[in-house]
């Protein structure tokens, strides 16, 4: 299949450290052309990878200077002019892929990575192509549409993380952007409140500065709470694999959590906060704890030696490997070249199951009730 | 001709107050109307036109909240997606028309009202249509490249506005937006130093009001330089028909003053810094005087009462009414279609003459040497 891959150019493909979309994009080109799939990646010039490369900057954007949405429109038109080359599009910018697809005959499928609000919401309904989400969360946000092409979840490649059995000593570990939506501050309260030390490790972007200065450098003493900076790949690596579990306070509904499925991929369990897909990847008393308030997850944490870390280890495996993304992806690309793409009878791996394991909470139900539950899930 | 035509959402056309674009684009496609083209205007949903409009959203966006680079990429979109219906594109938005125009085979012309900088060349270059500028200043500030289609001036509807043959006192004015390359804390200055009366009328951006405050404000004390806020389309007309002169002490290479043509057509000569389109618009010594320095600019006040003020309106109606400006552009969007567009070859009005009318001005001339030419020009 002649496929055009168009990234972001916030980061280079792979990335550095932080930037999540275009891992996934870098790992999806990766596999398609491992398989024999024609793949032209536009992307920043710095960008590294077995497909054709073509770009409209010679380096990333972020720190640059540079204005993005210049050049990103600039990145997507540029494949969009030489559309009749490929067979699909598969776009995972926003703004700027939803804008035009409607002015070019190839169909287009859309990852819509981040989340849509007011006027998104407009563009979105305006958008002439097929899309997909990464989570049903996701998909559940968002207004009724047709040319939807599915679930399709996000993947590591698992074997690129190191499975760690047993860990030295019970410490947290907060591991994602510094910013009041994946709620740092709030992972230095459960860590005062449980007593246990907790390492806060992100990068901080310059319109998060004074969130951070002001929210979360404060409960930092450089003892019981650390903040140790950016981790680059193999720092992450080893943090995620030594932590007694990740804590994802999360205050917005998140698409898809990278970070849950690297940590788990670790053998590390994760403890976050019932939004966004959380009860879809992380299962419930099983690799991890999906809780619904701030107390619940203080005393969460005193169960987590409970979970098995093999099988936070197997989950990832299991679902969120690269080979199963890619299987998913070739079958939404086929449904959208034969115009008939209805996910659910086509049996993507990830989305049935999802389904089935999902655990179902409720806000509602007392934190004892759920303790309860939870108890009895981790010693099935 | 089937012309499409795309305005900014900013404001609706014509626009209510401030919108100096969307003025243009009203004065030009009711022309075109007249003479028979069909026109049809892509414009926000309240807009008075006698083309067909079609709207993306029902009211104009500033003030409103909405995104707007969203909803101009719509504009633009909603028109590139039926391109085969017209002959011609005329495109009156940036960023947008720039980036997609190589997606369609309709011919797209784009006027360039504002000023490029950083990445916008990057856009520019990248462009693949035709494009004119406002002014002779404004190309000279372009990199070289392929299918320009000319110079054409900006126009007014010269009956719109009164002629005033003789003021009652010698108040200066400044008329435009508030903000630092417009120069008001400036006129202010001049004021001063000339001890005369100033009035300051104009709209406050909510990024330039930080440079009101602090800048603009301190120097009016109600009195001597007094502040009246955004003046509506009677109110322009009676301030500028009122004043001994329009100040235009501007700190940018403004690409065309309208507000200039206004004052002019109204009999105010205009006193304005040596930038951008200054010298082209403002006839030096005839309709006003084109100087380098601040103190020039006081110097010159008292010259003010030599020039004519017949000869102001005069220079408008020859130059800057909106049939010239219809004829120029059909004139390009013929070139354009014929894809051998050279304006100096075709006699497009205002370009010629402009090369004629134009005074050499130098920035490093001496005030003393200036003065005495300004004497001699305006005894003429």
């Amino acid at each position: 299949m002649r496929i055009a891959m168009i990234s972001p150019l916030e980061m280079r493909v792979p990335p550095i450290a932080y930037g999540g979309t275009e891992l996934v994009v870098s790992l999806l080109t990766e596999e398609l052309v491992r398989r024999g799939h024609d793949v032209t990646l536009f992307a920043s010039g710095d960008s590294v990878t077995d497909a054709k490369l073509v770009s409209v900057c010679p380096h990333f954007l972020r720190g640059s200077g540079r204005d993005a949405g210049i050049l990103t429109m600039l990145n997507v038109v540029s494949c969009l002019e030489q559309a009749d080359k490929f067979d699909i599009i598969h776009n995972h910018t926003c703004f700027e892929g939803l804008a035009t697809a409607g002015l070019i005959k190839t169909p287009m499928l859309t990852t819509l990575h981040g989340d849509l609000k007011g006027d998104w919401l407009e563009l979105f309904s305006y958008y002439k192509g097929w899309y997909n989400t990464i989570s049903r969360s996701a998909k559940l946000l968002l207004p009724d549409k047709e040319r939807f092409a599915g679930v399709i979840y996000n993947s590591i490649d698992v074997n690129s993380y190191p499975f760690n059995d047993s860990i030295r000593e019970p410490t947290l570990l907060f591991l994602s952007r510094i910013s009041h939506e994946k709620g740092p501050h709030l992972a230095v309260e459960v860590a005062k409140k449980s007593r246990r030390k907790l390492i806060i490790a992100g990068n901080v972007h310059p319109v998060d500065e004074e969130y951070f200065r002001t929210m979360v450098m404060p409960g930092v003493d450089g003892d019981q709470i650390q903040y140790v900076g950016e981790a680059d790949y193999h720092r992450k690596r080893e943090l995620l694999a030594q932590a007694y579990c990740l804590l994802a306070p999360i205050t917005w509904q998140e698409p898809f959590g990278l970070y849950f499925i690297e940590a788990m991929a670790c053998g590390t369990p994760v403890v976050v906060f019932n939004r966004g897909s959380a009860p879809e990847v992380v299962k419930h008393g099983e690799t991890g704890f999906v809780v619904n308030t701030l107390d619940e997850m203080v005393d969460t944490i005193d169960h987590v030696h409970q979970i098995d870390r093999r099988r936070c280890r197997q989950h990832v495996e299991e679902r969120f490997d690269v080979p199963r993304m890619a299987d998913d992806y070739l079958i939404a690309y086929k449904g959208v070249l034969s115009g008939t793409c209805d996910i659910r009878n086509q049996g993507l791996a990830a989305f049935d199951r999802s389904l089935e394991s999902t655990v179902e909470l409720s806000l509602d139900a007392p934190a004892s009730d759920r303790m309860t539950r939870m108890a009895k899930s981790s010693k099935n």
